[in-house]
């Protein structure tokens, strides 16, 4: 879920903003000439240890990988310097729970994901599991994989931070807490039954707050740092003669639809009454109560990203000529913040080919999301949508959650943004700040009580095509607004810096 | 189109009545003992016939196979006594027109097509293209194709008594103009270039009727005799980001819903207009304007039909617990002769994989398929289907129509139908009379204005699985209710003496 998260609206917008020199706080960390010299000697060895961990994926979809993958990304996490590392057992697939203990005096948390999107082999030009070397032009040389970007280019380049250290006589300024997930592509169904574990929530609570590994820059270097995410529940709603009692039990020939009733028509009418009439807002029965009011500080930041976009840019990015309800711009951004949504994924029910096939389905199925603000739960909003359709006589259609998570917010204030925007600003970029990302991730197992961490993502580097063919990482950037897996790498050190002090 | 009509309410029925012996009106042809013993001579000439036929496929769905599967028919037909076989170029795949003049005083219409379904090879546990006879328990030996009893056995069991007469001696008893089409399984889009070039409707008009090769028997031998059938509109309904003029002109991630409209939900709401509000009953404007009331003669036929079928049997082969509305049997049944009705064939729009994927998908699309009754027309459907869309602000939506047909009907007092009744009874079958096929076919094009033909489907013999996998003709029975392809053939003889007399 994370993994598309970037491909949200502000970050059509980033490429839209200009990259802007600001002035350099001052740097408390040690001289970073020895690591610096360091990861350029250990740039090879960096780019095999990713090129290993790619050539062995791990697919929740497809329950596929596990027994190679799984080992791999364990051993990765020893060689790096993890003195524990511990599988830990789910009702689905395990996750880990890994500590790094430097002696130090603050403990940084880390999440990590270890699973990869599926993929369709016949759209890549390159093999998706061979992870090949490619030049992508005005760029530089990436790496070609599934998970390239998201999220195992990012983590690998995290996990060269600390080899970088070591290799410098340098200990890890900070002791690290990492809790890693093999199911984030399918929602992250049982990652709860690991940072809730009492031994792993005891340690998480030590933490200073807790970051993903990330390529935060946009094709032109520009990054957007996020306070926070909308929360989601993914499901299936489905319709079937069976469970209606109405309508037939398996496909029939269309010839017999004037006397049999149909599941399709059902769920059309079904979701005709999940939006307003005009399609553009929520319209399912106290869906929207516990919305929070946007807060003053938020519209602030809205504001001042808006001031720093380029609308016209970004509507051309989406395909979109006018916003919902013809509101401004503005509008929509505050809108994009602080509003929950629903909405059709998509759309799967008898005949799916090409032309026409005269059949009356028994079954149809609507993919929903449904985006949630503060304070909003995943769990109310599955509950009214069930009392909503059941109110209306289509309570025998199924609602098959497959993910959800809780909105997720991070004071701008907390150490780990601080420390994450001094870092970004030390390496030239002045970050938009985001109240809120339209996407989600499952931050609120860290922000929510009773751990009530800190939690983003963070790092300098580039990559794009996340659940899509020719997902790529940049390696060797020629491109002086991008940084390379060597960026990448120092900006985890300088961050890990930064937190230490 | 015509190829899945047998799927039908009525042939789920036949399985459900009894194969009854009924007198044998007085048989006016010569001895049949000449003839039957030739066909029975050239039973495995009949059948590699049908083989080698049934491995040149034409499948128009796909656009292949014509080059190989075209000159195979043009042979076949000059081989069984044609003397003229003449291609008629139409916009789409070529038609065929072949006379065969036996100096007969009558002259009887044939409709043949040659293309076949396409077809998915792994759902079939004999190669689809490779013919194979495969036993059948209960049933005998069967040949197994694409296109093996839609419409290749029937047509070639036909082609077959044209070859036994010949072997016999004998002249055919009636001068023969067959049209055939190569597009049937599209909705045939450009046959009426066939049927109504001036020569071809005229040498159509000197026809006594038409009839299409059909193996009509059900697993129980039963038959039944459609005196007509609904006409189709099929057609995608396409809401997308581009005609709109909302929403996105690409899939975008569903994080971006706050702010963009979502062409799914424009396309399900559009659909929620096109019926009632339960679902059952179309409610498309001025849709039903033109339906003729039902005829006492054609609610008789119902009646009697009613009388003679299983309820629980077809409920339960149809997976259906009630009809609509609730309504008692002979309601439904009534309903299915005498309603035009408004089905979702398919739904299919944004991600259709397992699982969800979080995409604003900007395309949405319905497969409709829309059954119309006289005198409602194909042309007036489609235009009320867009009207009302248009009133309620979907007129962006497209409307491709793929395939429409309108509805057909022929007297049961037109010598076709008489003929075909004489033949079947003196079989010892009691064929179930059924006033409006709820499936569909393009027998429009001979019983109206101005050929006015009657025209219909005729032929002892069994299949099934048209459209499906492992679809099948019966070559040898093991059963007395069911003929093989010599049975098939011999009721082809049979029908022409009738007509002739």
């Amino acid at each position: 879920m994370n993994s598309i998260s970037r491909r949200n609206l502000l970050n059509a917008a980033a490429s839209a903003a200009l990259v802007s020199c600001v002035p350099h706080p001052v740097w408390a960390a040690p001289d970073m000439s020895s690591v610096q010299r360091e990861i350029e000697r250990r740039h090879v060895e960096s780019v095999q240890r990713l090129q290993e961990w790619l050539k062995a994926p791990c697919i929740a979809a497809e329950d596929s990988g596990y027994d190679l993958g799984l080992p791999v990304f364990e051993r990765m996490l020893k060689d790096a310097g993890f003195q524990q590392v511990e599988r830990v057992r789910t009702d689905g697939k395990p996750g880990i729970f890994a500590t790094l203990d430097a002696g130090a005096k603050r403990t940084v948390g880390l999440y990590f994901m270890y699973d990869v999107k599926q993929v369709d082999p016949k759209e890549w030009t390159s093999p998706p599991f061979e992870a090949r070397l490619v030049d992508k032009p005005g760029m530089g040389k990436v790496v070609v994989a599934r998970g390239a970007v998201n999220q195992k280019g990012p983590e690998a380049a995290f996990l060269a931070a600390l080899h970088a250290l070591r290799g410098a006589g340098r200990k890890v300024p900070v002791n690290l807490v990492l809790v890693a997930e093999g199911e984030e592509e399918i929602g992250s169904p049982h990652f709860g039954q690991v940072t809730r574990r009492a031994d792993i929530a005891a340690a998480l609570a030590r933490t200073t707050g807790i970051f993903m590994p990330f390529a935060s820059q946009g094709a032109d270097g520009q990054v957007t740092v996020n306070l926070g995410a909308k929360g989601i529940v993914e499901l299936e709603l489905v319709a079937s003669g069976e469970k209606w009692g109405r309508g037939p039990t398996h496909d029939v020939h269309s010839s017999q639809r004037a006397s049999v009733d149909s599941p399709a028509f059902h769920l059309v009418q079904a979701l005709s009454t999940l939006v307003t009439p005009d399609g553009a807002e929520p319209a399912i029965d106290d869906f929207a109560t516990a919305v929070r009011p946007m807060s003053d500080a938020d519209r602030k930041l809205v504001e001042i990203a808006a001031s720093r976009l380029d609308e016209a840019q970004i509507k051309k990015q989406l395909g979109v000529t006018r916003w919902i309800h013809d509101e401004p711009f503005k509008e929509a951004l505050l809108r994009s913040v602080s509003r929950p949504t629903v909405n059709i994924e998509g759309l799967v029910g008898g005949y799916t080919g090409a032309g026409g096939k005269t059949v009356l389905p028994h079954r149809a199925v609507a993919k929903i999301d449904m985006r949630i603000v503060p304070d909003m739960t995943s769990d109310g909003a599955a509950a009214a949508l069930k009392a909503h359709l059941a109110k209306r006589g289509y309570g025998d259609l199924e609602v098959n959650v497959t993910g959800a998570y809780n909105p997720t917010t991070t004071p701008a204030d907390s150490r780990m943004i601080r420390a994450e925007l001094a870092t970004y600003r030390r390496n030239g970029i002045d970050p938009v700040i985001w109240p809120r990302l339209g996407g989600s991730w499952p931050g609120y197992l860290f922000t929510d009580a009773p751990l009530k961490l800190g939690a983003g993502h963070f790092g300098m580097g580039h990559g794009s095509g996340a659940h899509a063919p020719d997902e790529y990482f940049l390696i060797e950037s020629t491109n002086p607004k991008l940084q390379g897996i060597d960026g990448a790498t120092r900006s985890f050190v300088e961050l890990l810096y930064e937190l230490a002090t």
